[in-house]
């Protein structure tokens, strides 16, 4: 397939719709960071496994990775605790972020699963308490794409300003037992993580490992075991997109995560890794032009896991 | 592969634990049609996609299907409505069936997913607004495995004896509006279709249009669409094991729908279809062996969708 | 203090709001019968312990009582069951109608109260189980009245044609163990007793026994102990007027029960009972002018309980 | 009534019940301070509208006031801000604790009423934005009862390390704007105000106000309106016992409000106001002999709301 070429076509054919009013779409307005970035921007990038890349529009344009970075701080956490690390998170879809919090209630401080927030700020505690957290994420980041990574302080000032509901997440599950270091230092981890910014390029390269069996995209060495690889898959698939997993299942059929950044990262096991990126968010915290990018891509390539 | 060795070693391997006490796993109890089944029986069968087909244990023994029925049923309605289905009948996982009932209240009556009983049963309402739905069902069902294919009515009698629950549900969603025809006659279909008896040999050939890009199993001719059979499959490996259903895509990662009779069918896109039966369950309602089945299959075949 | 007065200010001070349009208050629509009635009316009456009465607007026009005749369906309950009673049945405010469901669940079939619609259908089982249970509350109705009292029979059909979510509730109770009796039995004693029609004046001579420690309006003989006379007061004080019973406490201070059909039976213990009606509902259920009325009557009585 | 005999004869009735094990009833260990205190510990004291005075066991022993001072705090409150304060709290029961969470989820930071912990923090938050909370509270229940109050540094101190939950509520509704303070400079001032040290005569005593249609138990000069007063009475019946407000209004009949601590503060309007204290809970956190203790008070004299 001559991705280069479709990449292309689905620029060409999205690109007009950034022009469009009415849509509903707009750019994450939470933190004043985030609420700055202009929505006219759309970038896509992939690269397959044997090293192929292609890209088209905005692809080189850093942007906030957001919740994207929670698959990689899992990574680091199966690495250290491999099966340990869920005797206190679950691997379940949560429904609704309504029935997140009470689930968390109802469940005594175990997280749904890694992926909505309580569940990352959960990877986020145990990686503090196995050493520089950040540092390493980074390091992880910056190896996986041969280039260095690092954080946006502003985002992560602003974040840290305006994280009440994830400061809320943190004590709840501290009042559980469920965290073991202090509130403030796990939220200042996960406020910096989430304040990571990375270019669509950058970011499919870095996933290149969950196309390859956990394979390093540039070294080859093992990142995750092959069954590892597979079960962060799976958790991307059932649980990656917030509200709309299903929905990405039923439509894109890829295992993929997305950030309030607007950045959805997508993994199609064996073949390749691809990364999209438009500001504006639909009614699900989605980007709403990269899910339509998503699913031009499966529909122009049959690619699908099902 | 040599699916017919492998077969065999997974029968060798979990043969000996019906025999084992204290894993807590049991029959359904709900219905005294259920009850009576022997706990100690386990069969498996699979097809390719190319016609080959292995079984080991009791794999020609009838089971009452019970929710494995909800992917046949979906699948007529697909055929009929096609995206109009979706207008009553959401697509997200529903996180637990406690959530399941605040969500039906909470989103005014339209099921989570057609998998839920909530959900299969506003799919039975439509199929009732077509015609006659339990026939067209049997008929389904007969054309694909080749044989007729017929109700338990013992088990029928029973459901409808104890089915309060469902009448709940079926009375709520009546009570949004969001039901077209009678709740008797509605639930009639439902408790009918639950109560259809196949084998496992039966079962994977039925499901063999999964595998195939929606191609009738022995005909060839088309049963769904390509893209229809992708979103069935995403709606079983997101919504088909109740409450596990993360835990399956974690463990075994491929399109999977059970039922409390024991039962529970897989499908391998692009490879095969497969059905295991065990009647006792585990704590979330899945056959405790066939789940353990399904993960040996997995191991010994390195088959998922990740 | 001139009650007869008191009311005809109250009916004078009120009787104009009637005509005013935009408060967007509006009779219950939910079954044709209830949607016919003129909203344009609007009656009182109150009946001291040592027989006073007085009256103003339309008090001697029949309505239909709905959820006020909850208040001697559980009056039967008690004088039969007394402790017994309250095995399958709690005494907590619901927190809302959203929660009532909720908290049926999780508190597996046993409702909160005897006043939501899941508490009255397990009082009105429990009636089942001791006779004829609506022949028995019309009886009693009549006595406590000394006026002959029926059902309005088309009321009462258009409550069955269309009381999904009753049936609902009733359904999820017997699967749940908590209903002795025939889900559709109990359901048309239910359905019945909300149809009974009583005029205000009636209904604050019924209510007498409630403000005299129990004892009979009329003839003096008790009806209920005086301990058992507190509690339900204590219950239509907590749980009486929907989600606003805390909001009813905080303006009004009195026990109360109100109705659909625009009805409000109020209790001043060891002074009075009276009773409001005007069709009209609130966003909470509770009748628009009725609430006003009793606002008033407190502010120019100075009764409450507090 | 003699008072002083009524209150020896319940001393002497449940003081043999502080030596009998088995009932389950245990001090709060959720911090250090509250769980070293001895259960066995009983007193009750209560103070009429004229001035007598009664007491018996321990009641000169101070004891931690916790979630009585929510009275107080709210009568500071009502005192400054009238209607105005109920524009960010409720005024319903909130059903149970896990629907208090789920509740102020879904109404936006809302706590459901004054005495739930949000709600507390709520008016905490108020109260900082016009002075000096704790200064304030502290003045207010020395004038009440004519003796300096002061605060248990120790139990302060211990409230603040591990008042994990209660700084998820904080945060969570500062997420949604609904605190106008600084989380921590209201969770300082919440936590300072529940380890308010008082004994029961004290607080007999000054709870005296809400017996006497809001004037000072010693001065005579107005603590609160009339109106306001019957509204505290009414919010303390619906929400101040926790989970058991409803058996509390069934089973005692009077305006209650309860504390961790083991305290439990009454009022009979127009009659009298009284304080028990005992540390053992029972499962709803309420006071075990207090209870009992209170249920005593009303079959022996009679006296209730209803």
């Amino acid at each position: 397939m001559d991705f280069q070429l479709i990449l292309d076509e689905i620029h060409a054919e999205l690109r007009p719709r950034l022009d469009q009013a009415g849509t509903g779409a707009q750019v994450a307005r939470y933190i004043p960071a985030l609420a700055r970035v202009s929505p006219r921007q759309f970038g896509i990038a992939l690269r397959t496994c044997d090293g192929t890349t292609a890209q088209a529009g905005d692809s080189a344009v850093p942007f906030s990775i957001q919740s994207i970075s929670k698959v990689f701080s899992l990574t680091l956490a199966i690495r250290a605790l491999d099966e340990a690390l869920w005797t206190r998170i679950g691997r379940e879809p949560s429904g609704s972020p309504f029935n997140s919090l009470v689930q968390l209630e109802t469940e005594r401080g175990i997280p749904r699963n890694p992926f909505i927030n309580a569940g990352a700020i959960a990877v986020a505690d145990r990686l503090v308490s196995l050493g520089d957290a950040n540092a390493e994420l980074l390091a992880l980041l910056s190896r996986l794409c041969g280039e260095p990574i690092g954080i946006d302080a502003e985002v992560a000032q602003s974040e840290a300003d305006t994280g009440f509901r994830n400061a809320a997440l943190a004590n709840f599950m501290k009042g559980f037992g469920t965290l073991d270091n202090e509130v403030t230092t796990v939220l200042d981890v996960y406020f910096r993580q989430c304040a990571i910014a990375m270019t669509c390029e950058q970011m499919a390269c870095a996933a290149g490992y969950l196309c390859r069996d956990g394979a390093h995209p540039l070294a080859g060495t093992p990142v995750l075991s092959a069954a590892q690889t597979r079960r962060v898959n799976a958790l991307m698939l059932t649980c990656g997109t917030y509200d709309a997993a299903g929905e990405f299942a039923f439509r894109i059929g890829l295992p993929c995560k997305s950030g309030v950044g607007g950045g959805i990262v997508a993994v199609v096991p064996d073949h390749l890794s691809l990364c999209v990126w438009s500001p504006a968010l639909d009614a699900t915290g989605n980007s709403y032009l990269g899910r339509q990018a998503l699913e031009l891509f499966v529909a122009k390539t049959g690619l699908s896991v099902f």
